[in-house]
């Protein structure tokens, strides 16, 4: 037996997903007992604000502080004062940020706790070039890495190379003071060192590691940053470095414990869960495609699941931009699965990006039924060429079948769920 | 406890998908008891030669007959004759294959049987234009529909009111003779209306479809075809049509049997089986990275199956080709899969195609282990150069990772099975 209706259960569940990810909710649980001394709550990203608020509200002792977040992402905090900067191309308001909370954590003693409230965009936004480095340096590095087809985890290690403050460095300007990690993850993997460079995490790799790196794709420019890295003074604090025993890092939210938070609404509305990935990638249209076949295998086979089910999935799937409609990765996605699924009775989905904004609109997502092709159809509006013109926020608008929630000021990525009847 | 390492347990899996669909294993359990009159054996489809002769083997009493297949997919028999004929664009000698066949099974009795062996690739083998129209007519038309975006469905009701034989038009010619068509499905959702255009299948479709179709996708060309559509004459047999009341369609082979065939050895070696889909369809690099997020979330979170297990899916992806490589669906495929999975361990693949030939190459397909990209860079061999390069066989060859069967002779789409370890 279900209870509701497929689109009452698909939003309460993407709800569920939003709420888990809410500092507010998820983040009291996690924080440590007060210490002897000072607490002093620093952070960077574009859930920082939010979560510097959930702390104070929480907070049972005295604090002070000061975190960095996206401009647009401020809230009202009494005690912790919230700068605003820019992302992704870091500013001069990140930059003075970051070094004031680089002073702001050091000379402390063993008595005293920093809170370190992380989330995604903290990267850039907690940007502080290494002695001899400009701003200008690193923005120039950064265009030449991702024009050379590096990979992230190569980009993040040169990153940390040319940073005062990353790869581990603000935790180790702490030391001997204890350091409490709050991490909200939008990355895939959930690797803490990953999420904001990891400010206060150990790093594995070396200045020899980041040479070798611009070797490899022939980076040859800045001289600065070359110079910088081959004369490899002052390197990241390593796994087993004294400065960063008294560090911890808690995961408070993530992709992973968004889509469990569904599964139990769908739990309780009668429906299988069935978890097929925290982190899909791809382009969006092709994984709708994916997704269309599983369900045709439910709604044909009983298999990989049993209706009446949820397939749920997270992950950042990618939009390759055509047309010149107005689209984001998760309507892009509903709109090409229902294509795929052509009306297919039984299947309803709903794919929202958790931030409350999908692409550049003030729009989550969107909802698909069985009728989306008819009920567009009747209204003169064509799915395919909206789907060849990525214009699925225009496509769902005409059908009053968007899902709206208003900024959330937190992000675990996209989310994705498709409801199939029995 | 799992048995057999995992290359062999992926290679006995596709062998057990392939053998599924051999005619000389499935057709025979299928046959009819033979009639009091005579039977007649005809077909069209690249496995018709291999069913011909599956029945050959096993008939037990006179026959005769005539069947259509691909050039080169011609096998020996000794009763039933072979023709081979053109695919994808049909020629001449598949225009009078079908004009002989269509005369064969006219004049029977009711104590006649006529066994109808149907495969991919039926359609444009067994090509006999409506009075009036030339095969010239007709692959305008095709061309014109293909150049639409108009889709299989919409193609399929313009053909079968152009040609002579198809949309049930040979089963309405053989009445009243019994009809029992034996068919191996290639297409999403086994429809037998599609496979080969559905000859003795009646059609829902009618020529006032076909008119509208055109007029939707504005083709007004060839007059002929226009004409012909418009006059309406000799409408294709539709359900209910007493000229087919007997009738009757068995699938013999299908994607789904394949998969269910390979989960059998999966289970049997120690491996839950969890078969996501058997038309999964989309770029093939997009589907790769799908699959390697959900073997990811197996190895992270025992979701959305618990490992040892193996993922298993069918149906045909798509290439978009970029580069100038040697390659074909399940090679790019693998090529994109190993290099989403960045070696993550445990986890093995083998994806191929069930007809031996993975793309231009004779060659069905490859294995992918922990160790495929490691053993590439350390024979110079740049996995994402060569995925950029569309050249998925050249990777797979300098591995010695192929998977060779030669031409099955039978066709049930592609095959892909992703092995995780506990």
């Amino acid at each position: 037996m279900t209870t509701g209706t497929p689109r009452d259960v698909l939003r309460r569940m993407f709800d569920a997903a939003v709420a888990s990810a809410l500092p507010s909710k998820c983040l009291p649980a996690h924080l440590p007992p007060p210490p002897k001394g000072r607490t002093i709550v620093i952070g960077a990203g574009k859930a920082s604000a939010a979560m510097a608020r959930a702390v104070e509200e929480h907070w049972p002792g005295e604090l002070e502080g000061l975190v960095v977040t996206r401009y647009g992402h401020r809230v009202a905090t009494d005690r912790i004062e919230i700068v605003e900067a820019a992302h992704p191309v870091p500013d001069l308001a990140g930059r003075e940020a970051a070094e004031r909370i680089l002073k702001r954590v050091q000379g402390l003693s063993e008595d005293d706790l920093v809170l370190c409230l992380i989330s995604g965009g903290g990267s850039s936004l907690l940007t502080l070039p290494a002695p001899g480095l400009t701003l200008q340096d690193k923005q120039a590095i950064n265009r030449a890495l991702l024009a050379s087809g590096a990979n992230i985890t190569e980009m993040n290690c040169v990153r940390k190379h040319l940073s005062a403050i990353k790869g581990g460095r603000l935790a180790a300007a702490a030391a001997p003071a204890k350091v409490v990690t709050l991490t909200i993850s939008d990355v895939p993997g959930d690797d803490p060192a990953v999420i904001a460079s990891g400010p206060t995490i150990a790093d594995r790799t070396t200045f020899a590691d980041a040479v070798a790196i611009l070797h490899k794709y022939r980076i040859t420019e800045p001289a600065a940053v070359l110079q910088h890295l081959e004369r490899a003074a002052d390197e990241t604090p390593k796994p087993g470095d004294p400065r960063l025993a008294r560090c911890e890092t808690h995961m408070i939210a993530t992709p992973q414990m968004a889509l469990e938070a569904a599964a139990a609404v769908a739990r309780e509305a009668g429906y299988t869960p069935l978890i097929l990935g925290n982190a899909l990638e791809g382009e969006s249209r092709d994984v709708a495609m994916v997704h269309s076949g599983i369900a045709r295998q439910v709604r044909g086979f009983h298999q990989p699941v049993k209706a009446p089910c949820v397939l749920l999935s997270g992950g950042e799937t990618t939009v390759t931009v055509r047309g010149k409609g107005r689209g984001g990765r998760n309507v892009e996605f509903l709109l090409a699965l229902s294509v795929a699924l052509d009306g297919l009775p039984g299947v309803y989905a709903l794919a929202g990006d958790t931030d409350g904004i999908d692409g550049a609109e003030e729009t989550a997502g969107a909802i698909v039924t069985p009728d989306t092709l008819a009920r567009a159809a009747a209204r003169g509006v064509d799915a395919k060429a909206r789907l060849a013109d990525n214009d699925g926020h225009g496509f769902f608008e005409a059908l009053g079948d968007t899902v709206v929630t208003g900024p959330t000021l937190t992000n675990v990525n996209d989310f994705r769920a498709i409801l199939i009847e029995a």
